[in-house]
């Protein structure tokens, strides 16, 4: 069960190699390779090569298009609707995310919703890429429903990430990129194998009551009956589980409903009719000028200021170190990079095989 | 201890005449006493008319600047920075917002940001403002240092609330409207009153340590001396206290730093030197033309679609409703406008002094 460290780039570059002996375009390829590959060093592996099997699955079964390429359907110089056509979702959203960015450097601000497109791995990369440009960046996307509403009991949304990034000076940029739900379904399956029990709040059974019981709520969810991931904040309201339902139903009002593509409970394969289609995926990017505003050098100072501000005041008893969001997963960056990305044994066993079916050379350890 | 219901109508009357007694123009005052009494309206008395004496205060105590206008200093078709010049925070936040949303009407988009302003009511009331031109209406502001980030003790970011609304068709308008913290300091205020127990996960004592101790939490942040609210998620790590502390920041970044406003721990009259001075607050504006995306008119009817089939999905066990964001106000809005808004008796009572005091009629009771 021990991790195997990897190079990242050359870990990107056999799944680029993946990629194009399924039909994707290099530069395709590459952007979804650096995409997963970002995630596992920043330390998300749930969004990471883990799931290259399912882009694999997803293009051999139809679902994802290879070969197809964004397009715009509606522009001005502030906004733009971007059909993704059923490609993969990380193309896309390079694609947007950059469309936006162009259009703040121009206009002051730039937003696009996209459709029509799939699962794109974390927010986080797209909104981060505003900082190269010194401009807030944005990024949402819908997704399969996993989350149970307030007061109901059935997957009707799902985990809705949201993110936004801000440069700052000397300090690192601030890196908000959360699901809208207290956790993922990919952290049940942890404790599930651990034979953990949930923490309350996490997830509701069947009967939508709050439960502990990560096996019975798992295999509920696989079968859709009934019971799921709660919203940020858990159950019912005395949390306030109802506020991260109402992030969740932002991110899908600007992602799903103000693109185009499905939202809630039909972001899924099975259409409204019962017949089988693509499953339609939505994004929005925002990119945001801050020199628009106020002295570029004047807000980061102040961010900087903010965030020292923070991390040195008076620690709760126990804890060591309050956190700025995105310090962790840089400090994961700068030591993966040297040691070698860790991945399970499951997910380097699902490589090897892909090297063996695609003729893809597997040289990835450190 | 019963309430006293009094017509809105007149309350407003009431409270513009005071205003206007202290020095406001009319049309401010009209502004400021509208978001009074729209917030009583919706079911949300904190920030209500019981809120009116510390306005009186602020402008008595000179912390408030009841005849100064709001001056925009930096401006773009699709942006603005406006300075409130330590006027009042409402006739700032409705100016602000119209701007956003003359910006939006003409270039897709306009974001406005704030500063120099004080406390502004409900953040919900600017956001609801865009609804009347079929617009997406975002609204948030920094406020008085309350919270507690995840694992320190100490209050250094507000309860910062963000609103987002979305207009919808037969259905009534998605209205997200929430403090980025579990809850505000009137929530514990409650229930020390009733003498019953904080829920775990609501706040912390002066360790940092979860408590349910509401007397002795407000006393701690009463004197500053360690402790306070928690963000949306509590405390830690466990239920992802860590989100709602990302989301205050989220609103503290737009609000405070980008504006040029003060944030988190300084948002309040004892200044970084340890000299007093005006409280320099700062709030954020947004508005989205839908129909640079989509037909309006199929934004609403896929709104309408989500909305009534998260409504009519199955309820949790010993649950009647599952409710869309801002339903519950909309109901209490037609219900108080019918029967009158409740006012506590405490309220009354300040009220009718300030009627003596500056001859201003009290004629509000239905």
């Amino acid at each position: 069960m021990a991790d195997v460290f990897v190079d990242d780039e050359r870990l990107a570059k056999f799944c680029t190699e993946v990629f194009v002996k399924l039909g994707v375009s290099r530069k395709d390829a590459q952007i979804t390779s650096d995409v997963l590959v970002a995630s596992d060093l920043r330390g998300i592996p749930s969004h990471g090569v883990a799931r290259l099997m399912r882009y694999v699955k997803g293009i051999r079964d139809g679902i994802i298009l290879p070969k197809v390429k964004p397009k715009i359907v509606k522009e001005t110089s502030t906004t733009a609707t971007v059909d993704a056509r059923h490609g993969l979702g990380q193309p896309a959203g390079y694609f947007g995310m950059n469309l936006a960015i162009k259009k703040a450097k121009r206009s002051g601000v730039g937003f696009v919703a996209v459709r029509n497109s799939n699962h794109y791995g974390i927010a986080g990369y797209y909104s981060m890429m505003a900082l190269k440009s010194n401009l807030i960046g944005i990024s949402m996307t819908n997704s399969a429903p996993l989350a149970v509403p307030t007061f109901g009991r059935d997957m009707m949304i799902g985990t809705n990430p949201l993110s936004l990034v801000a440069p700052a000076g000397k300090e690192r940029p601030y890196v908000l990129d959360m699901a809208t739900t207290v956790v993922p379904r990919g952290k049940l399956e942890v404790l599930n194998r651990l034979g953990k029990p949930l923490p309350l709040g996490w997830a509701v059974d069947e009967q939508g009551v709050p439960t502990t019981d990560a096996a019975r709520v798992l295999d509920n969810m696989a079968k859709a009956s009934g019971g799921g991931v709660l919203p940020l904040g858990g159950t019912g309201e005395e949390l306030r589980g109802y506020k991260g339902y109402g992030l969740s139903l932002l991110v899908d009002i600007l992602s799903g409903v103000l693109s185009g593509a499905d939202y809630g409970p039909w972001v899924k394969t099975t259409k409204k009719d019962g017949t089988k289609g693509f499953i339609n995926v939505g994004h929005f990017f925002g990119a945001i000028r801050i020199e628009n505003f106020i002295p570029l050098r004047r807000f980061k100072a102040t961010m900087d200021e903010m965030m020292q501000g923070l991390k040195n005041s008076k620690k709760a008893k126990g804890a060591t170190r309050i956190f700025i969001h995105g310090e962790k997963e840089f400090e994961k960056y700068d030591e993966y990079k040297r040691k070698g990305v860790p991945l399970q044994e499951k997910v380097v066993a699902d490589l090897k095989n892909l090297s063996h079916e695609l003729s893809v050379p597997y040289n990835i350890e450190k």
